[in-house]
């Protein structure tokens, strides 16, 4: 109807695909997903398709659709092949196909000059033998697709965890990642769209427990402008050589040394939820531009600092978040279940003594 | 699902719907709409109920709703009535009752003190003879319900114009307001939930043109603390004389002799879309909040200054709009045709130079 308005439709049914909607519709973008159940958290925000043994509901997504995106880098890369031959999908199958395998993802770093830390991938106990040898423990063994929040991972420090960390994991492809030792773990989201324009959100600070993540501070502390150009540059060889259209989310490790990437994401990122109040467009606002064909919108933050405090598991006491005023409260509508991420909380500050104590009011969302 | 999750059925399916759905998804409320065409700005964010013969869809809008609420004061009050027998309606059926009848509105002014311009309800052309005696011209012949935007309503300057305006008025029960004499109109915002909170936004400065809002600019410059407070004070009284819950909007002149009362609107109003990212609440997340039951949020902008330009009749460049690193789009999806309200553009501001030059920026937008 109106002149700029697309139809988008969104491979998964979450709250990244819930977020991507509510960021989209002021622009008068429409919606539609490809989920499993009317329960998820995006499936009254558009149309909603349902998977199964049929291919009719994702072919009515297909149709419905002028561009095509997606919640996870888990999506199945043959499907997005066969729907890009009729319709657009944003990001790409380059940006999907390599950062689904740990693999693909660590061998385009280096043939970028981005450092990372040593790996090998194995497929065989023998093999995972011969790749401790190689980089040394302690050591990080890890999927090397589908991981996330920590899961299919564990540290290897010595010899005799090699052959209970191989039956564990599975006894499939793996791999074998040398240990970082970080000071802090940092992440960055750029954002390009299909007219080549690139924009960059600040270095964020991400601390995490238990594999999950718990909290982000934005702009992450005390990170010169040459670190902050550094990670920038990381990022724009990244989009270039993906030819990227979208989001794209890269995490760090701040070394003595610099920056090592760990893993990146073809999409939004946990991360950077802070954007919804924090910067002038949010990263949902920009991939939805991006996939869109629209001008990208400033990054710029809009307060000195904001962070975003995930809530885990249970909802918690959230009437209380609603009483402080630079507080604002995202949930997704998600039935309780330990380890699950359920909404967050977005915190706005004038300096750091004033998120503190916001943290601290906010400490029955935090691990102890 | 979750703890504080209510489902809220929304009497209309318009851009005020729609936005009340943005902002209450995200503290995982669910929205169904009663509307009457699937092409509607909210039809995609929630469940749609269509108006029919059939009271059946009406009926199913209420089933599914904890609380619900309305998009205009012209909602049927006998429907609202049938509705709170089995579910709460908010705002209650006084505020509707009084809103949506300029006389009994000036009425509820005059008994609780707050000044407005002096009226007479006429329903002959004798009586508004005799009104135009008494209140003298030059005057505003108005229809006492359903005129917006500046529709069904006449400026009386001389004896003469008198018997025409009332034949063109449709010949039935109309109100004459005496002239106010105005420096300004300026409107404010409140808010109240069922535990007898309060909250107020500040003064805002709106610009009309034939008749429809063109822009805002918030907070009104140049407003005394007594002024706001003054507001405020009117505004407590209505709240409660009402027992309101939910946004309450008043519309005001600002004159030499104090603050003038024009009208009232029971819901969400065009002056406070700027809200949205201007204050730390927006006013459609505290109605929701306020309806809902749960605490209200704060109201404090977040800049110095903002304002909101109406995009009006004509989508317009609105390409141009992204490009603007403080503009924020919002778009309600609307077919272009004169004089309709088809989105909005908010600006942020550190200053009154820096907005100035925005507004220019936007001029494609804005009256000439």
């Amino acid at each position: 109807m109106t002149p700029i308005s697309k139809k988008v439709g969104v491979l998964g049914a979450g709250q990244l695909g819930r977020m991507l909607a509510l960021a989209g519709y002021p622009l008068a973008q429409k919606f539609a997903f490809y989920g499993v159940s009317e329960d998820e958290p995006s499936a009254l925000l558009g149309h909603m398709h349902m998977h199964s043994d049929e291919a009719d509901n994702l072919k009515q997504l297909v149709d419905f659709a002028d561009v095509i995106t997606y919640e996870s880098e888990n999506t199945d890369v043959e499907m997005v092949r066969e729907i890009a031959k009729t319709t657009p999908v944003y990001p790409g199958e380059k940006s999907l196909y390599v950062s689904q395998h740990r693999g693909r993802e660590k061998n385009l770093l280096t043939d970028l000059g981005i450092p990372c830390a040593p790996f090998e991938v194995v497929d065989s106990l023998e093999s995972l033998h011969n790749a401790v040898q190689k980089i040394g423990l302690p050591a990080v063994l890890k999927t090397t697709t589908e991981g996330y929040d920590g899961k299919g991972q564990a540290v290897l420090k010595s010899e005799d965890q090699v052959e209970k960390a191989w039956q564990q994991l599975g006894e499939r492809e793996l791999i074998l990642e040398g240990f970082v030792d970080f000071a802090r773990e940092l992440s960055i989201i750029a954002v390009r769209n299909a007219h080549n324009e690139h924009v960059y959100y600040p270095l964020m600070q991400n601390v995490h427990h238990e594999g999950i993540l718990r909290y982000t501070i934005a702009p992450a502390r005390q990170i010169s402008e040459d670190v902050q150009k550094q990670a920038e540059e990381y990022m724009h060889k990244l989009l270039d050589e993906l030819d990227h259209v979208g989001v794209l989310t890269l995490e760090l490790f701040e070394t003595e040394d610099g920056l090592v990437a760990n893993e990146m994401a073809p999409r939004v990122h946990n991360s950077g939820h802070w954007t919804i109040e924090g910067a002038e467009t949010s990263q949902f606002e920009n991939h939805v531009r991006a996939i869109c064909g629209l001008p990208l919108g400033s990054t710029q933050p809009k307060q000195p600092l904001a962070a975003m405090v995930n809530i885990i598991g249970e909802t918690g006491p959230v009437e209380e978040v609603l009483k402080m005023p630079k507080a604002h409260l995202h949930l997704y509508d998600k039935a309780e279940r330990t380890g699950r991420k359920l909404g967050h909380i977005n915190l706005m500050a004038e300096n750091e003594d004033e998120l503190y104590q916001m943290m601290q009011q906010l400490s029955a969302f935090l691990p102890q």
